[in-house]
C-alpha cells in the first residue's frame, strides 16, 4: 500500500475537530448545545447580495477570469476608496475565500523550508497553509496580560534568520480580538522596511472594530508598497461564508504577477457567488451599522457576564468577534470534551475551543478557551451561566 | 525590496496566456477571432442547476461542511453507482473544482521532490500544481501516431525512482482525446501495485466519450482499492465551469483523512454552486444525449475538415472536446500569435493553443496546436477555412 506525503501525515486538525463527535453524542442524548466554538455569524446575508444571485440571467456558468471578474474588482477597488485605501483593479486577485489568498500569498513569497513570524495565538488554519506549503511558522508570543498587544519589536528581531519571508498579522485578531493601533503597524512597517521582509496582514475582520476605534490598514502606511499584502474576504464581511469569496491586495508588481499564476492554475473563483458578492457591496451602511452595534452589545454582555465568574478573566476584544477567556482549570482541552461529554446544566451545555491550538509553541494557553460571541444575547448570558456551573461541578484533575 | 518565491517565479504561465494580448488586438482591429484555445463550453447549464439556486431560501450563506454537504456527497455516491462506480458518501470530498481536488491529491501523496510520472502531452495545469507544491513532472511520452494510446508499461518502468509516488492520467484526456481502454487501466493496475504507487485518474471528462465506447473508471477496476484516487469536476459534465465544485475520491481511508485536513484547513466549499450542483444530477439523460450527439458531430465536422487541408494531420479523439492537430509548420507558437497578429480571412481569424504547452519534455510537438471543439458547427466549418488559408498565406520562416 503506498504511504501518505509527510506533510500529509502532520497537517494539523483543526482545533475544535475532535470536539465534534462529543458535540454530536451530547445532541443525541438530547442535550442542547450553544456552539461558542465557530467563527459562522448567525447574521443574515444581506438580501440584495442573495436577490442578485436570483435576479442573475446567467445560461452558461462560465469560468470567470483567474483574477476574478472586471467589473467586481473596479467595484472592490472602489470599496477600499472608501475605507480610505487607495487600490487599483490590477494590485487585486479575487480568490476563493480568504483561505485562497492566504495560500497564493504564502506560494508567491516563501519557498520549502522558508519561515514566516506570527504572533501567537493566531487564526489555527495558518497552521494548514504553512504545512501545506512545507513553511515553518515561527511564533512570537503575545501576551493576555497585554490583550495580546503586539510583541516588542526585538522579539520579532530575534526570531529573525536568513530564512525568514514574512511576517504575518491578523488584524482584528482571530482569536485574540486585538485591534492593532496605527503606532503598532507602523512599528512593522519600520521592521520589514529594515529586514526586507514580507508583511501580511490578514484584514478579514476591517468592519468589526469597537468602541469607535477605526482599523487601520497596513495599505494605508506609506512607504510599504512593496512589502504589503492584504488577505481579505467577504464571509465575515457579509456574512456570507459559503460565498467562498475573498482577494489578495499588492501594490508590488511582482506578487501580483506571480500571485495571477497560481490563480491561473486553478482557473476562476466561483462565479456565483462573485455576483453575489458585487451587489454585497451595494449593501446599506445601516446594515453595518445594526451589526456592529449588535456585535457590540454581544462582547459587552458576554464579556460582563463572563467576568463575573469567580475565577475567569477575558482578555477585553476591541475587534473581529471572539475573545480568549482565562479559565481556573488545568487543562482547556479536557474541559471543553467534559463539558460536552458529562455535564448538563438544565439539560443544556456549551462548546468552546480550546486556545492551545490557536499557540504554536508546545503547552501555552493551556487554561484558555476561545469564545466567538456569534450567538443572541440571551444565549451568550446562557452560556454564561453554564460555564459557571461547570466550573463549579468540574473535577479540575 | 523582498524577494518572489523561487517556485512562485518557477510557476508555469498557462499555454495560452501568452496569447491573449494578441487576440486583444486582434479584436481591437474588428477581426472576429474563434476562440479553439479554451474548454469552456458554449452549452447551456441544465436549467434545474440554475433554477435551484434561484428557488433556494438561504438566509445566511453559511460554510458548508469541509467534506461538502452531506446530501450532495450522498447524492453523488448514487450518481457513481449508474457508471456503475461503487462509492459510498464517506469516499468523497467535495472541492473547488477538479482542480483543488488535483491539489490536495498531491498534497496528500507528496512531499517536495517527490516525484509524479505523467503522459504528455498533459492538461497544462498539472505543472501549475506540481510547481506550487514542489512536486517534479516527470513525462512519459505518448505518440501522435498511436492517437496517444497509453505508452508500453516499460516506458513507465524505466523512469520509476524512489522518489515516485504516483502516475497521474487523464482519461478521457486533455488535450489528446485519448480515452483509456479497460485494457490500458489493467496495465497501470499491475504497475502501481508492483510499485506501490498511487494511480490518480483525472475523469472529469468522463461523459464524453464518442462512438459508442464506454468510459472504464479506475474506481470499476477492482484489486487496487488503496492505490487509485479519482479527480472529478461538474465543470463540463454539466457545463458549469463557474460553479467550482469538483471532487476527490477514493476507497483508501489513509487518502480520505489526509485530504480531508487539506479541505478543512480552506473550510468549506462554495455553498450556493453545491446547491446548483445537487440540482444539476437531476438534469435528465435526454441532455447528456443532446450534448454527446452535438460534439460527435461537432468532432465528425471538424476532423474532417482538417483531414481535408494539405499537410494537416489528426489525432482522432474518442473522448473529451481536444484533438491534437499536426500542421506543416515549424512553430506553432509563432503561428498562433502571427494569426491574430497578422491574418485575417474576410475578416476573421482562429486563436489555437500551441501543444508544446502541454508537453513537458523540452521542443517537442513545435508543429502540434490543441483544438477544442466547443464552437457550433458552422463556426467549426469557418475556423477550417481560415487555418487552410492561413496555412497557405504563413511565411512559415
Ligand atoms: C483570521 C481569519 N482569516 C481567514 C479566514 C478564512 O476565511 P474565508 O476563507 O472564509 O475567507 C478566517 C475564517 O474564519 C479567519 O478567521
Ligand atoms: C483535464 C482537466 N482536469 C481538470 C480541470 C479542472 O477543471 P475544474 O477545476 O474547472 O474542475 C480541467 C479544466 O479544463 C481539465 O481539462
Amino acid at each position: 500500500m503506498p504511504g501518505i506525503s509527510i506533510k500529509g501525515i502532520h497537517m494539523p486538525e483543526s482545533p475544535i475537530r475532535k470536539l465534534v463527535p462529543y458535540a454530536e453524542t451530547a445532541k443525541k442524548r438530547g442535550t442542547k448545545v450553544y456552539h461558542l466554538n465557530i467563527g459562522q455569524p448567525d447574521i443574515k446575508t444581506p438580501e440584495i447580495a442573495l436577490e442578485a444571485v436570483k435576479n442573475s440571467a446567467i445560461e452558461v456558468l462560465e469560468y470567470s477570469r483567474s483574477e476574478g471578474s472586471e467589473i467586481y474588482r473596479e467595484k472592490i477597488a472602489a470599496y477600499y476608496k472608501k475605507c480610505d485605501i487607495n487600490v487599483t483593479a490590477e494590485e487585486i486577485i479575487v480568490t476563493t475565500g480568504g483561505s485562497e489568498a492566504l495560500l497564493f500569498a504564502l506560494g508567491t513569497i516563501a519557498d520549502p523550508g522558508d519561515e514566516i513570524i506570527i504572533p501567537e495565538p493566531f487564526y489555527a488554519n495558518y497552521n494548514g497553509f504553512a504545512t501545506s506549503a512545507n513553511i515553518k511558522v515561527v511564533p512570537v508570543f503575545s501576551k493576555f496580560e497585554d490583550n495580546f498587544a503586539l510583541p516588542p519589536v526585538e522579539e520579532f528581531e530575534k526570531l529573525i534568520t536568513p530564512k525568514t519571508k514574512a511576517i504575518l498579522i491578523c488584524n482584528p485578531g482571530n482569536p485574540t480580538g486585538y485591534l492593532y493601533s496605527k503606532e503598532e503597524i507602523q512599528k512593522l512597517a519600520a521592521l520589514v522596511k529594515k529586514h526586507d521582509l514580507f508583511l501580511i496582514a490578514d484584514e478579514v475582520y476591517r468592519e468589526f472594530t469597537y468602541d469607535g476605534v477605526q482599523h487601520y490598514s497596513i495599505l494605508q502606511e506609506e512607504g510599504i508598497d512593496e512589502y504589503a499584502i492584504v488577505i481579505d474576504s467577504v464571509s465575515k464581511r457579509y456574512s456570507m461564508c459559503g460565498a467562498r469569496i475573498g482577494c489578495l491586495v499588492s501594490k508590488n508588481k511582482a506578487v501580483i504577477t506571480t500571485a495571477l499564476k497560481f490563480a491561473q492554475a486553478r482557473l476562476s473563483p466561483p462565479t456565483l457567488a462573485q455576483i453575489a458578492c458585487e451587489a454585497a457591496l451595494e449593501t446599506p451602511q445601516s446594515y453595518f451599522e445594526d451589526v456592529i452595534t449588535e456585535y457590540v452589545e454581544r462582547r459587552n454582555t458576554l464579556v460582563a457576564a463572563l467576568e463575573k465568574i469567580e475565577g475567569v478573566q477575558v482578555a477585553k476584544p476591541k475587534g473581529a468577534f471572539y475573545c480568549i477567556v482565562k479559565l481556573p482549570i488545568k487543562n482547556a482541552d479536557n474541559f471543553a470534551q467534559w463539558l460536552l461529554e458529562s455535564f448538563n446544566y438544565k439539560g443544556e451545555t456549551i462548546m468552546v475551543a480550546p486556545a492551545a491550538g490557536f499557540y504554536s509553541s508546545p503547552n501555552i494557553g493551556l487554561d484558555e478557551v476561545r469564545i466567538a460571541y456569534v450567538l443572541k444575547k440571551e444565549d451568550l448570558l446562557n452560556a454564561a451561566t453554564i460555564l459557571e456551573q461547570a466550573l463549579k461541578a468540574y473535577p479540575n484533575e
